[in-house]
């Protein structure tokens, strides 16, 4: 159908789906690989001198940023590539520890702009508590690049035990606040709309609140934790459902939207469902601790305007949101999302 | 001097290591990083359920590949992006085991370019023995990107520990074959110079030859290793020196150099001494052991036209080339590489 990429094929909707299980994963076999997850759960082993082999579970992932534009209200590039792979890695259930960072530079960004990306990359190390260890850099002719792309990677230690096979019908859904910010934010920034008020990207260091549900009496019951970044919150728990028969319910009158987020969303014709976040996560829990799940969300500093938004239905299939007006209507997977380059 | 980014600052001359110690190193203070090696080797600990510590030391790296042009004789961009990771660790004295592949795609590439370059990454790591465990997928406008991005990020247990501060007056190095093939054939491929013969990259998963050493009893008596790349085998030796009072005596006799990138250097007016490889290894070794180590080289596929080039020397400082006439010239280091976009 398609004989050549385009932008669609990175929006992170269907067309990404497609690109990534028919030409991807056509040629990469590993099972690793195949469970798409935002992280690969390997285990490393060494041999040590006595010949005895020592084994660790290890969490990785890799993700590259091309955000446009690279500042935005509420952070920028350096701050999102961060946040971005600690955050890949605390949803697979580890403690992130140490980060790669490698820069593609197009020749003639100014050392300022470099600057302020590399401290903001620094300090949101410092806060999620990771080491940078190694990096790269290169450098591209003007106008083979758009000023900086981010590649971060990043390995840590699995605590829980999460996937996507583990979800049940019953299970609840969290999410750890309002929905849509991020992308919200950068289409103002970058189509220059003139949106006033405090619109910014919500870009956070998930761990720090995902640790401490993890360290929880709730923490053995989390099931499935993805953050809803590219395609928002719909493509995820598509996402979710992927090899199972269940579907999920949204609750409209649950969902947390701030009403910048909501009016922008109106003017612009968006549905916020489908608008990416850079510090959300959403949560599938057995439904005996997701109250005590909330709580311990809502004592963060990220998850203040947490609340249970859905659950799993065994049947019908698909996501539904329960609306307002007591209708339900199907919630689909888009093709690709209207704004590309958000992440 | 520089308010804004150049070519020469992704060369891998003494401008990309002003970059990195003026510009990144003063934001990034970790001591991992500081050492500036081709992997960090870092320690991972893990609570186990009884509370007691386990620790292993892992080697992680990153590189992102930009080389023009994508496709060349001897690899192409996506068996670069394995070969280059796999042998950063490889440089570390570690065994390569999962690696990351993470796209940056300008709109527009072909489907077929992409799969061809997809199954040779797979391929190369099928050879190398490493799986590929997670991935990324990013498009970016057209004229945003030039074809394709790649970014491979590695991790592999640590087998022999290397280090600069290992190496001695007395050290013999070693390097497994002909010097500046890579640099040659892509500058052939990309400026079309239309120079015949047998011109190709040696782009090469070096940890199968790497692993052989280690494995020997000439192992523990390696010092240091690294590939010689961006810079070319000038620019790794005086990186090999930095901190240290001693210098390095080439010997040009010795050095193995192919009659057809001797004929091209000849014309293009270049030293292949500063021509980049991606398929060879500089290794630094205790004198006793160096013909061991040879021998273990040359029975090896990537290591048959292995040689004895020089060795380190209590002075003078600086690297110094005894030339085939019988005199002594230095080799500096240059501010930036002739050739941008060689990996």
């Amino acid at each position: 159908m398609y004989d050549k990429i385009t932008l669609g094929h990175g929006s992170g909707g269907s067309l990404t789906g497609r690109l990534i299980r028919k030409t991807i994963l056509k040629v990469f076999r590993d099972p690793v690989l195949r469970r798409l997850e935002d992280s690969a759960a390997v285990l490393i082993r060494n041999e040590t001198r006595t010949g005895k082999l020592r084994g660790m579970k290890i969490a990785f992932t890799t993700d590259s940023y091309v955000i446009d534009p690279i500042f935005f209200p509420g952070g920028d590039i350096g701050k999102l590539a961060v946040c971005g792979t600690v955050n890949d890695l605390a949803m697979k259930g580890a403690v992130p520890r140490y980060i790669s960072l490698s820069l593609i530079i197009e020749e003639g960004l100014a050392f300022v702009d470099l600057e302020k990306i590399l401290r903001s990359a620094a300090a949101t190390a410092r806060q999620a508590g990771v080491a940078v260890v190694c990096g790269d850099t290169k450098v591209v002719d003007k106008g083979k690049a758009d000023k900086i792309f981010i590649n971060t990677s990043g390995i840590g230690f699995v605590k829980v035990t999460l996937g996507r096979e583990k979800i049940k019908a019953g299970d609840k859904i969290l999410i750890n606040g309002t929905i849509g910010d991020h992308g919200i934010a950068v289409m103002n920034a970058r189509l220059k709309l003139g949106l006033r008020s405090r619109m910014a990207s919500d870009t956070a260091p998930l761990n720090l609140i995902t640790k401490r549900l993890f360290d929880s009496k709730a923490g053995p019951h989390i099931h499935f934790m993805r953050d809803p970044t590219r395609g928002g919150v719909v493509s995820v728990l598509h996402e979710a459902l992927e090899g199972s028969g269940f579907g999920i319910k949204l609750d409209e009158s649950c969902l947390p939207i701030s009403p910048e987020v909501h009016g922008a969303c109106e003017i612009l014709g968006l549905d916020p469902l489908y608008v990416a976040n850079e510090g959300k996560f959403l949560m599938f829990i057995d439904p005996r601790y997701a109250g005590l799940a909330l709580k311990v969300m809502q004592r963060h500093v990220f998850g203040k305007k947490a609340a249970m938004i859905g659950e799993v239905v065994s049947q019908p299939r698909g996501v539904w949101l329960h609306t307002n007006i007591g209708g339900t209507r199907p919630l689909l997977q888009l093709e690709t999302e209207g704004l590309p380059r958000i992440c």
